[in-house]
């Protein structure tokens, strides 16, 4: 454990030995040891619940959803370490009759090096020790450093034993792994030279101050942050009126979810003038007992810019979010969109059992208010089969990641095709924190120039030993059968 | 064209309403607006590179030559569009069985949005405005602004005209293309919100400047600069006794070419104690005439840095660097290892005909220098097969984006398999400037969630209308025979 800045350059030293070490352990060893910390992680379920429980005070049945979603995340970056595409082999044969004449050159992807991965408080499983961001820079190669979260320090520990101890046990080289405590030492790491890439998932503020060490070093490295989202949703003029109560329902059940400490969280809903959908959502809530978040700081986030919002001229609140000792209840405003696009506090996230219901005109003023949006993780249309929505689509398509017809934001599937997100301050970058696709953050091209066959990696060599997809002369080629 | 500030809200006005237009264009009609371009240029060949000699000293056949690589690469990208993968579709159907029930869900990655890239001097055609980053982007979908290099002034123009008159008549909206000029619009367009990406292909100094604008944003954007380059070569013992005269031949040929201002340029070669290498390399350039570098900045930059150089203690001069009016002359210093791991300075680029020849004891000692070194576009090694170079391919791989053997790298083929870039400061990011997966720069992922048919992309739809290659429920499908 790294709890002391001045142990960080010996710790460093074994994470970039690690990382040499890496470069020669085929990809399916790698992939073993990913399912090894699943095996091992499944195997302590009872174990790490509990304390998960008291200190996130998230219920039980989520925690042990949370594991299953973590171990299966990991077994399937393993799956996708050895099905090869993310190696992103490209072969071009020699062609000597060219003008100029082309060399034999062969590209891959390689793992970047050490990587930070800042955990995240509302995932104490599946974003945090052993979450996505450390399963996929392990599937890249990369040695992780995993900076804890304070909200959830024992369970972080135990976990890290866990890991280390799977790690160990499946062969992997010492110091592909550590677990590291406190703010000082978390800055440090985005800081160090051998540090090449760092992820977060957090707040605005937070993300950003890292972001700016990561891009002001000497060298600046990427850093993939996921910070802020609202999660528009809009409801069509067609579906307000077909459902308006099964909406309600639905959208209740999302943004409480968890006591609206996800991400995904629909933070900011459109519906038509007249709509009954804010009285029934807020109906819907009044009877909710209070429910612990996940820290105190949170808490006292939530207790503020609730204050805040409730404040705003023009906002009717239609139930009344309290904070106690024994926890918060869900909020819900109302706004007309006028006074929505008069002040920016109703578009930003509030993080907590709370959203804000905007009633619009015409689709025309809604669409024009969602361009105006900051960037989120997802984007919810729920409409009729003949409303025409293209308007709507093309506004959210430009603001987000994830565009959802019908249904309810949260619940992330961690799979091939998944996207978790957007346009900033979603995310700093252009890639995805979750599914299969998020390995690439942690790799960069190496390209061989008419390289004698013994020092060409595996996934370069003619006869195709991993039995990758690879594209040949321009032409892609699917892997060998398995 | 833009050169005054105050009129860039209004022409990136255009280029946000061209973002909007390209969404609902098809891939296979832009890729021929980037053909219509390499055609038109084609045509104009004849009156532009006189313009190109008379502004870059750059030698007529080398013009001839980069007009037809910039229109080579615009045709490929467009060929690239065409084929698709670099849409990197995927469709995972929905599993209502699963634990939680898995939705329909698909990926496609679309434009960023509007661009902005900074041309080079040392490419006037193929790192400039028609060039590599402009057809790149194009070829993604986004709208191009390009910042002209003031060392080719009046070709910018001329080529500008012929890019616009071209996409005009190839039916492109307007405000795909805008040509701007002068430092203070190009770092304003850099800090515009409608601004979503940069490219930058030139010095250190600069490119960090713009990328700590770009970084530094309300919203950070990604700035893809290729900024310095040593290029490191090892000759290795056996090569150094068998082909001595061939490998100095080689050399003096690479680092001179185009008066040494290649981004690729071997500035820094390793070779034996006693090697003849650096003594033949400077006797084979001490009959070249002046050549004139490409600006005055340049020359002046180049005669301050050789100056700097030949005045190292431990240093040999072997052949001297003049600067004239008539233009300058090659230089060639020569140090024992020891210096130059003492000496900074003799590893970082000078851009233009010099270069750095280092004497090392041993493979081991070669082998930790390179690791010490910056990142660098290329490495490049000349060894017998017989020769063990493990351990100098492991160090190499660490620091470069381009591995060769046996070779020079000045010379980049455009292909699906190129990749140019590296560790800082080669580039900022983990991606290439040139060749087939240059596009990815400019993309972002959109995941559709249990979308109607009806606003899917055709990308993403179930009949596959493009018959791109796609990952349909994880495995990879190619696309259809054209």
């Amino acid at each position: 454990m790294l709890t002391d800045p001045r142990d960080l350059d010996a710790a460093l030293a074994r994470s970039a030995a690690a990382a040499e070490a890496l470069r020669r352990i085929p990809d399916g060893v790698r992939a073993g040891w990913l399912d090894a910390i699943a095996d091992a992680l499944d195997a302590a379920r009872d174990e790490l619940v509990p304390i998960a429980q008291r200190e996130t005070h998230l219920a039980e049945a989520r925690l042990v959803g949370e594991v299953s979603r973590t171990t299966g995340q990991l077994r399937m970056l393993a799956a996708v370490a050895r099905e090869g595409s993310y190696l992103e082999a490209v072969l071009d044969a020699a062609d000597p009759a060219a003008t100029p004449p082309r060399p034999d050159l062969r590209r891959v992807l390689v793992p970047v090096g050490p990587v930070v991965n800042f955990a995240a408080s509302n995932f104490p499983f599946a974003f945090s020790v052993a979450g996505g961001d450390t399963a996929a820079a392990l599937a890249a190669g990369c040695p992780v450093i995993v900076k804890a979260h304070s909200g959830h320090r024992e369970l972080s520990r135990r976990t890290a034993e866990i890991v280390g101890e799977a790690l160990a046990r499946a062969g992997a080289p010492d110091g592909v792994f550590h677990l590291a405590e406190g703010r000082e030492v978390g800055t440090a790491l985005v800081a160090h030279p051998v540090v090449k890439a760092g992820t977060f998932t957090g707040s605005v503020a937070g993300g950003r101050a890292l972001f700016d060490i990561a891009s002001g070093r000497p060298d600046p490295i990427p850093f993939y942050g996921e910070l802020g989202s609202v999660n528009p949703v809009v409801v069509a003029p067609g579906a307000d009126a077909a459902r308006d109560e099964e909406l309600a329902a639905g959208l209740a059940a999302s943004f409480t979810l968890g006591a609206g400490q996800f991400c995904t969280k629909p933070g900011l809903v459109f519906v038509p003038e007249g709509s009954r959908i804010p009285e029934l959502a807020a109906a819907s809530v009044a009877a909710a007992g209070p429910a612990q978040l996940l820290t105190e700081s949170i808490a006292n986030a939530y207790a503020g810019g609730w204050d805040e919002l409730a404040a705003i001229d023009g906002v009717d609140v239609l139930a009344v979010a309290t904070a106690g000792s024994s926890g918060v209840t869900p909020g819900v405003v109302r706004a007309p969109l006028d006074t929505f696009l008069a002040e920016p506090r109703l578009g930003e996230e509030l993080f907590g059992p709370a959203t804000v219901l905007v009633t619009y005109p015409d689709k025309a003023g809604v669409a024009a208010a969602i361009r105006g949006l900051e960037g989120s993780l997802t984007g919810t249309i729920h409409a009729e089969s003949d409303e025409d929505i293209a308007e709507l689509v093309s506004a959210l398509s430009d603001r987000v990641g994830r565009l959802l017809f019908g249904g309810w934001p949260t619940g992330v599937a961690v799979t091939w095709s998944q996207h978790h997100g957007g346009p900033w301050p979603a995310t700093t970058s252009l890639f995805t924190s979750v599914g299969a696709t998020s390995v690439r953050r942690f790799q960069r091209p190496l390209a061989f120039q008419d390289a004698p066959t013994s020092v060409l990696p595996d996934a370069l060599k003619d006869a195709n030993p991993l039995g990758i997809p690879r594209r040949i002369d321009g032409v892609l080629t699917p892997g060998a059968a398995r």
